[in-house]
């Protein structure tokens, strides 16, 4: 029984500390949430692209090869973070939100199947509840990511936004219905709500609804996020991490996702 | 023997699951080692500050409140990412970079005593060996931070840089001797290696020999690294996300330290 006691404590000890790493150590499974800064970034009609400017690429006089270039673009274009102040007056401005709540475990809260055929689809309070039906409740301090599947319209600007004019009112795509939003922020203590859409409130919005709700809650939004496909409905921690822009109102982020036990495929147990 | 058995149990599980999530749940401890992009930022001699540009903060016609502006930088002003390609032709560039070299457990080189009175003080194999011999091996895939203490002059523009003119050759302050890079790549498997001055090479380089070693091993770079001195010397797990900027040779970036187990204090045991 000693034998077979300390046998078992070893084996926990190894697989537990094992585990506490699995993000870095052993075989991580970590994904890029995050789409390229370039030509290919998806703009808001108006605005101007992201750019590289006065780009050097090749040899110095003293003989060393060096490359370099400024960058350009709008804090609201491509894979990026909203700070409260984005649309709610005297809240936090993109360096003054707490670090933490910039983390968390990731909720993913499918709801492509209902985009299908409703471009202008928004995510109600009943999307939230029928999740947690499934799943359990969403955790305090959690990301709750909303996958309208919309990333697949990505790289074809006109279908991402509904309209590559500058014409507002023809942009189409799905967003939380201001409903939905407050729901969120009643009842639940997430730290973020982030969406494969260019915006979390719809393309047909024209108050920004689902926004206003959201950053008067001091919740944090993300934007254009990428490959939420990759993650398991839970069992993975996200990291969205904004440049750090003084007096922002966002900034475009680095958003990823590590999967906490790859070979689990993840779960609630994960939590 | 059986009540002790499994009550045994049931401890070191709950303690090694809590530990797990120790750095997101129960009480983490998470390090911003970013300085807020702002014209407090330091910028290298020659090159345009970092901007923001065209901001309105006001109400839109619709009635709602909104905040938003542009951003412009060079990518390597701030706290930020050297990718590979910035000293080394054909390496990678920034969105190239694999994620997972851009995060690492934490080994914090502390050589601050040596550049008290030498500004022009250079990190050599033997510091590396040195801190190996108190702390053990530099782990693979590990992030070596070399705290040099100039984090202290950030706000001084003129120490920081050692001039605050356009004459680079006026430049002090301290950097990894080329000797020392050397031994890292051929002796060591880390991720990347960061410095809490404004350059991997000593100011007073003039073909920037620590950054070409680097490069051509593949070894990420990470320059004004903040809040080094916030860390433990191990025991921190570092995230360093820059802006993934297509074909860029490096990018601002948001960078984190999480102490994996706070109250601990860190230490080998930890790694
Ligand atoms: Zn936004
Ligand atoms: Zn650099």
């Amino acid at each position: 029984m000693d034998v077979f006691f300390y046998s078992t404590l070893l084996v926990l000890t190894v697989f537990f500390r094992k585990g506490c790493h699995a993000a870095l150590l052993g075989n991580p499974q970590v994904i890029d949430m995050t789409y390229t800064f370039d030509d290919t970034t998806v703009i808001w009609p108006k605005r101007e692209p992201f750019r590289l400017k006065d780009t050097f690429r090749g040899y110095h006089p003293n003989g060393y090869y060096y490359e370099g270039s400024y960058y350009e673009g709008y804090e609201h274009s491509g894979t990026h973070v909203d700070a409260p102040s984005h649309f709610c007056k005297d809240k936090w401005r993109m360096d003054a939100v707490p670090l933490e709540r910039l983390m968390g475990l990731a909720v993913v809260v499918d709801v492509s199947s209902k985009t299908k055929n409703n471009a202008d689809y928004t995510v109600t309070a009943q999307d939230f509840q029928d999740w947690e039906e499934k799943n359990g409740r969403i955790p305090d301090g959690s990301i709750v990511l909303v996958r309208t599947g919309w990333d697949q319209f990505w790289s074809d600007k006109r279908q991402y936004l509904g309209t590559d004019t500058t014409d507002t009112s023809l942009l189409h795509f799905p967003g939380i219905d201001p409903e939905g939003a407050r729901w969120l922020v009643q009842n639940r203590g997430m730290h973020a709500v982030g969406i494969d859409t260019g915006s979390l409130s719809t393309g047909q919005s024209t108050n920004f609804s689902a926004h206003q709700i959201l950053c008067e809650a001091d919740i944090i939004g993300l934007e254009s996020v990428a490959n939420m496909d990759k993650l398991p409905t839970t069992g993975a921690t996200v990291y969205a991490l904004p440049l750090k822009i003084g007096e922002g109102s966002g900034g475009p982020a680095r958003i990823i996702g590590i999967i906490n036990n790859p070979e689990s495929g993840g779960g609630r147990d994960e939590l």
